[in-house]
């Protein structure tokens, strides 16, 4: 029992919007709703008339006559990298191709040098401003990835600065990731880094840094790793206690979408080209299609990941960020939101859980990504008459009040 | 000659950007730059070590370390309407038709109901809350048209709403649009229609308003005006002395942009199916095209207007935001200068000319979308490392301060 206390009544809502974790796609839009909440977890949601008598004398937060949702749980970000690639950005769009950019030492070698070059105090500030942006947008949790290190030491000083992240309270699950790209030190030899990586970088990862990854992950693509190579990475990563994710399919089809599916993957992610087979098998093997349509939108890309057809198939969808200096420089969930309606034709019922209950489960975070008893009392409250306002308003930066209940 | 005690410098600045004039798509990025203003202009910009000895005793305005640029101008606005269609919106994406809710009397009747119904009062409040908006987020100047009356008095409802919205000092030029679609007492007879706004309204609206609206607008459409009865309505309109707008090859090529040429239009809009006989037509009559990303974006299409194409046959691209309930809710100047790059392949010079410049061409405002001598002194002051940065970080709703030099 949560001694009455430290119950806590949020009223005075215009409403609750949440998903239902015992229906995959069902979203609740309850009017002039009461949230309960003790012990940092929600004990009752519903219409504020039928709130038990044991909550009467419960304290009160007032809900400003807002909305209030679930955070927003973001499943895949490159949170941590140095520098950016603005000026790289235009010199493309006036016609520089990536290969020119490389050659010259551009494009992703530019981001693993700053990286390389920044120290664990200065990627933890760069970490805090980002967690800080994503937070003020009503982002509550996220999946954080290594990747721009490439290198044993660089790779190590990211994991350093996500645990240093999580003792500041910081809400987020850390992927490994060393197989992001094929580094310059290995250059046309992806089997001795894939190799390294397995055999020797990723558990020396794990043993320096206990507990602070709980999952890994490689970029399968034409150009970058090989499925197979993929699964040398992902199986190395298994045995070491990691749950696999996966880039896969993003420019072409690779069989990523399959080969998530055989290794049991926690998500897949991209899938702009994942094939009907491989849509299936994620469906059947309960892997989250993990699409990121802010980066479509970036790249300048008019192939949005086939979402209809996932969902029709009895896949879980979720959306992500991708935030990232070479694909997405974008940290806006409600862009994320908005795309997933507008170009990936999700209801909005559809595209709120991809937000919220399927990243969250894709992390294993049951407390996560719903306002049901048991879930996380950390809740958004947004000024708007109705939740549909904030993709319709598609021009509004709306930035939720954040209340969290002891 | 201005008197030295109304001379002004912004000076402390990271830079200046600003299109040229004189050379239709070249942008100056001068860092470390100085304005001079007297007298509501612009007198001199350029490197502050530059600065001509006769601003010494100038005034001085902080630039705060950030960049200046000219502010927004937006070619074409629906600004003022009653009502929203947040809720039609979400049940399209569940799949109902476009057919269906106009059957139910929702779309655009829904939002000409409210319109007709709202006061004068009403929409003059609307249309400074949308005013402000703009103004936040670095629009200085915009169009604004008429056309969810769609009868007499409902028009002139809204010319006096922005005829008064102008006496309170905003900065709009406004576009009579009764022929924006077919109201339903004119149902089945678009002839009738067209006779009636071209031979009776618009001659009554200009009487009663003088000098309120400059431009006059159609939209030329199939299943809503051919191509004749647009021709018929521009022309009424040029005998009343208002300079044509066209809605244009929005879903399909009826031969908008050719028509927009014939009758030598300031401008024509949306273009998304412009045939090249129209692009290279509207080139050589100098139309202004006005490309509106953002409405093909929130109307999930993939197709964006050819502007690569336009600016190869020598037209002066400009970009809007085409605020309205029913296909692009959204003010967004950044959203749309980055769809402007990121889906009209324009690079940063190209898109930000776009969104200053040129529409100030097409409004006949020599005085905006540049900060050479002679421009309004009303400067946006952007706190980024570069201008790039607006489009690079594409989740950042960056806020313009606003500086106004006496």
């Amino acid at each position: 029992m949560v001694p009455m206390a430290t119950l806590t009544v949020i009223t005075n809502l215009k409403g609750a919007v949440t998903p239902d974790p015992a229906r995959p796609w069902a979203v609740d839009f309850i009017e002039d709703a009461a949230i309960a909440a003790g012990g940092g977890k929600v004990l009752w949601t519903g219409p504020r008339a039928e709130l038990p008598a044991r909550f009467q004398d419960a304290g009160v937060v007032d809900g400003q006559g807002r909305w209030a949702s679930p955070g927003f749980v973001d499943p895949h970000t490159h949170l941590l990298f140095g520098g950016d690639r603005s000026h790289e950005f235009n010199r493309r769009l006036h016609g520089v191709t990536y290969a020119q950019l490389a050659a010259e030492g551009g494009g992703i070698r530019e981001t693993v040098r700053a990286t390389r070059a920044a120290t664990v105090p200065e990627l933890v500030a760069l970490g805090e401003e980002r967690l800080r942006a994503y937070r003020r947008k009503g982002v509550l949790h996220l999946e954080a990835k290594t990747g721009y290190g490439l290198e044993l030491e660089a790779e190590s000083r990211l994991l350093e600065a996500y645990a240093r992240l999580r003792s500041r309270g910081w809400s987020l699950d850390v992927t490994l990731m060393p197989a992001h790209d094929l580094p310059q030190e290995f250059a046309g030899d992806p089997d001795r880094y894939v190799a390294e990586v397995a055999d020797s970088w990723q558990p020396e990862l794990v043993r320096r840094h206990p507990g602070v990854a709980s999952h890994c992950d490689v970029f399968v693509e034409k150009g970058v790793f090989t499925p197979a190579q993929g699964r040398a990475v992902l199986e190395s990563g298994r045995r070491l206690g990691l749950k696999p994710r996966i880039h896969a399919d993003e420019f072409c089809s690779t069989g990523g979408a399959e080969l998530s599916a055989e290794v049991g993957a926690a998500s897949a992610d991209h899938l702009m080209f994942a094939s009907d087979a491989g849509i299936r098998a994620m469906a059947q093997a309960g892997v989250v299609p993990t699409l990121l349509p802010a980066t479509t939108l970036f790249l300048g890309m008019k192939d949005y990941a086939p979402a209809r057809k996932m969902i029709a198939e009895g896949c879980r969808v979720a959306l992500a960020s991708d935030f990232n200096p070479g694909s997405c420089a974008c940290i806006d969930p409600l862009l994320v939101l908005r795309l997933g309606c507008l170009q990936l034709r999700l209801t909005f019922e559809e595209a709120f859980t991809a937000m919220t209950l399927h990243p969250a489960r894709s992390l294993g975070r049951a407390d996560l990504g719903h306002l049901h008893p048991g879930a996380s009392a950390r809740v958004l409250l947004w000024d708007v008459k109705h939740p549909l306002d904030l993709v319709y308003w598609m021009g509004e930066a709306f930035l939720p009040a954040i209340v969290e209940p002891a």
